[in-house]
């Protein structure tokens, strides 16, 4: 499948809007102090010798389109970085409506093995994929207090249709309970029918101010589950379930130890009584909610009527649960393992595991490895390995490596003539630069090279786990004061300590330090607390970040 | 994964509109001259005696709810039919904006089945999966002079965002061309960039005044393809490797020997300079268009200047194609194979392909036929057949039986206590009724039965596209005037004919019968041909049939 992936080549972004358009501007996705070179295009990387060759019409295009441009070190602008490995590794694009993005194959293929491995944990925990329509009458969204409130200045209406002025607005859905119950009271009678468990996959609408490619964006994919159960416990049960499989997920397959826990009242999904999270910390020490789960208790029942009859003939409403993931996650992946070399991708979700590049220079020497590197291909292919092999002529081998790095593709295969005659090939790994990560002399013999791939990947997968979770802890302060939390989010870290205050008291902080409770974890230390701003008793600690 | 399908049970659909939504009615959904009672509920098929008991709750609700409602016959009222298959099927329900479809888990299983057949053919094909914006700027689709003839009526238009009053309205994508061009135009610059080969899985929004579930919805879901090309050979060869992907796709998975061909320049799509289309004929005789691929030329690069440097240097707009497959095949599916005992569903798409139930009347035969059945089961999974054992203490054996008929799964396991002593089961066939399609006495030893099952289910496979071929063809009739056409037409049937006439011809055609020409063929007679209408030489054959 991956194999045949036909990717568009390097694009050229940031050509000048269109004259029709004239609010797709720069300023579309914050990029902080760091002013993109408007007409830039083109592809080089840091962390080799070689330059890519640009090819005729390019270099020919580049005199006015601008300079042949570097990746931003990560260091030195964490956002340029990030926006240019979206460019250079070809992930996402920018649409034409202000803050929309267009998930390029690439990007798409990441987001296609989230769901890959997701869809098949939904359906083992029983719950069935189906559809709802994106488009809600307007008066639902007002039936639940806190949900309106929440999402009213976010909606995107569409008032016309079919050339007449709708009689009422249609909210285009930045998510789906409200039509949900609406559904779900029609298919909801009796305790035979609960519990009701179900999924979709869909685009969503939020009409963001602030946009960031994968991070923030106007329109997104997610994924929400919908359940409904006959008791508060079943629903907690589900909940944590969700949220779970969502922690397993970003360990096991993403490779980011992601801290779960539960949100803070101020900080919860507009209509749950509690919302669990995910939290990553991204490369500059910034916190990312990469998944949510929710205990909606009664609150949307009770707005649409969504009842059922007991065992015991008596009307109740039910209890209910929500929980998504989203195209969000590919950004933190990306800011989780990427470094100045471009992308760095967990083997488990990359679309490609390795590349496989022949090296020749004189013409007689091209079949013998271009045969050589087409059975290594194939042979791993047949192991079932995501394998491509670059044959393509018009890039020299220097290009192919620092492309491929930047695509983040864990391992690399280099076959050269002298390799044709020893029978071996050279591996490389993508997350230890240099002669360090390179082994030679790996024999081409399909069972011990396949064995030797497969093993690599298992280990890349780990050390990449393994790295940011040192990484993580290496920023995570205790603290028990509030001067102490200060300093900690001052210097960029994240603070967890004893927290027992008040909703004030929390809104205080984030105007104060412009950090936020991520969540109370569930990993809980097991001593007696004191709350580190009011000094009261706290049964739990918090965990304080700046986020995205 | 189709084992733990956990779905809703029995809707009631029709319930009251809901007072905030008043224009949710029953006329939403045409039904012709079948008025549904509106508030009925419940479950019985025609086929067999059992009449599927109502639970307590339901018995009660019925009551203010209106009777227990059989489905009509198809051959009384084809369109009644397919609407209560759809209900008691629990293939779809009505969203709350009028013409919006709910998919429910059973019919969405379906189209899952649809997706993964058709997702690795596009790959195979050299097609990337990736995701475009679905808000087109509204002077997008002003670009296309005949796009927006066709698209512009049928338009749903975002004016507010973020409770602001846009500066240009935003188009809900109703098919992608325009935005596709848009983005095509910033990645292609070299013919080195050419072919690019893309399709998205996305929902589309068209305002359509009549609607039908799965047949034309407000918003539907597809895949579209778009590619752009060096040459107009090459954008004919992928428009005609598409139509066929999807015409092997209707014969060899939907058992539907769709005809294919070109459509009329009357009939073609709003901007393609040809148009292939598969046609279906459902069990009322009339066409459905089940799937297009269009060869766009250069309409779309003109309009939106997407350009690339040939091998000499010169500047050329590409050459392009569109193609899709919605929801609708699904619709398509119901109306193809389905009799008066509901749905029937060819074994490859079937999200059930097997159906186990436990028959036993006394408490101490339970559990050695519930073990049996069990095993039964895990030895079909294991062999990778899709099989659901039905357990549920609830339901008598008549009503599993009528049910999972309505639900067309192909195959049905019976298992009884004197079979538990023979260590046999019971099979039967849905798409052969009653005795004629049951076997006893198939063993119950696993490769045994597993043969025999797999085998069964090749046959039905087969058996279903025969029997429709059959139909198809003896309801097809050459004609060679227009009496003949008309003759054929007023009879329902479909009439093949030479055709070389002008476009008001056809539209005549259309005004005097209601019959258009669903296309050319591509399997064309040898013979040489006058046309049917003007007694001039005619090269090809047209098919004319009503249409949905």
């Amino acid at each position: 499948m991956v194999a045949s992936l036909r990717l568009p080549s390097l694009a050229y972004l940031f050509t000048s809007p269109s004259a029709a358009l004239g609010r797709r501007s720069e300023a579309v996705f914050r990029r902080g102090r760091h002013p993109r070179p408007p007409l830039a295009a083109g592809f080089s990387a840091q962390s080799t010798a070689a330059v890519p060759p640009a090819t005729e019409e390019r270099a020919g295009k580049q005199k006015s389109r601008g300079e042949d441009r570097a990746v931003t070190p990560r260091s030195q602008d964490f956002n340029a970085w990030y926006l240019d490995v979206i460019e250079h590794a070809e992930l996402a694009d920018y649409g034409p409506v202000r803050g929309t993005m267009v998930i390029r194959p690439y990007g798409y293929a990441i987001w296609e093995a989230i769901q890959d491995y997701l869809n098949v944990k939904f359906k083992e925990t029983g719950h069935s994929n189906m559809y709802f329509p994106q488009f809600i009458p307007y008066s639902f969204i007002e039936k639940e207090a806190s949900h309106v409130e929440g999402f009213s200045p976010e909606l995107a209406l569409v008032t016309i249709g079919g050339g007449k002025e709708l009689e009422e607005k249609l909210v285009v859905r930045p998510t789906s309970e409200t039509i949900v119950n609406h559904m779900f009271t029609q298919w909801i009678h009796s305790h035979r029918d609960l519990p009701l468990m179900i999924n979709q996959w869909a685009n969503v609408t939020r009409w963001e101010m602030r946009t960031k490619p994968f991070i923030r964006t106007l329109e997104f994919l997610w994924q929400e589950g919908h359940t409904a159960h006959a008791t508060p416990e079943e629903a907690e049960k589900e909940a944590l379930q969700m949220i779970d499989v969502y922690t397993k997920f970003a360990y096991e397959q993403a490779a980011i130890p992601v801290i779960a826990g539960r949100k803070s009242r101020v900080e919860r999904f507009a209509g749950a009584d509690r919302t669990y999270t995910i939290e990553a910390m991204m490369g500059d020490r910034k916190a990312l909610q990469a998944g949510t789960s929710h205990n909606l208790g009664q609150n949307f029942s009770r707005a649409f009527g969504t009842q059922f009859t007991d065992e015991n003939g008596n009307r109740q409403h039910v209890w209910q649960t929500s929980w998504a993931i989203s195209t969000r996650f590919v950004g933190g992946i990306i800011m989780t393992h990427g470094d100045d070399a471009g992308l760095m991708l967990p083997p488990r979700l990359a679309p490609i595991q390795v590349i496989v590049i022949p090296i020749y220079k004189k013409a007689d020497e091209r079949s013998g490895v271009i045969s050589a590197a087409t059975s290594v291909k194939e042979a791993l292919q047949s192991a079932g390995v995501k394998v491509k092999l670059d044959d393509s002529e018009q890039r020299t081998p220097g290009w192919k490596f620092n492309f491929w790095e930047m695509k983040g593709v864990p391992l690399r295969i280099e076959i050269g003539p002298r390799d044709v005659s020893s029978g071996s090939v050279v591996v490389s790994r993508r997350d230890i630069p240099g002669k360090e990560g390179k082994v030679f002399g790996i024999s081409m013999e399909p069972a011990v090279l396949e064995a030797y791939v497969k093993d690599k990947l298992d280990e890349i997968q780990s050390s990449l786990l393994q790295r940011v979770k040192i990484f993580r802890d290496r920023n995570i302060v205790d603290v028990s004061s509030y001067d102490e939390l200060k300093e900690a989010i001052s210097q960029g870290k994240w603070a967890r300590g004893p927290w027992s205050a008040s909703d004030q008291d929390e809104l205080r902080v984030k105007e104060e330090t412009g950090a936020t409770i991520r969540c109370f974890p569930f990993d809980q230390p097991e001593d007696v607390k004191t709350c580190l701003m009011t000094g009261n008793p706290a049964s739990e600690v918090a965990i304080f970040a700046k986020s995205y």
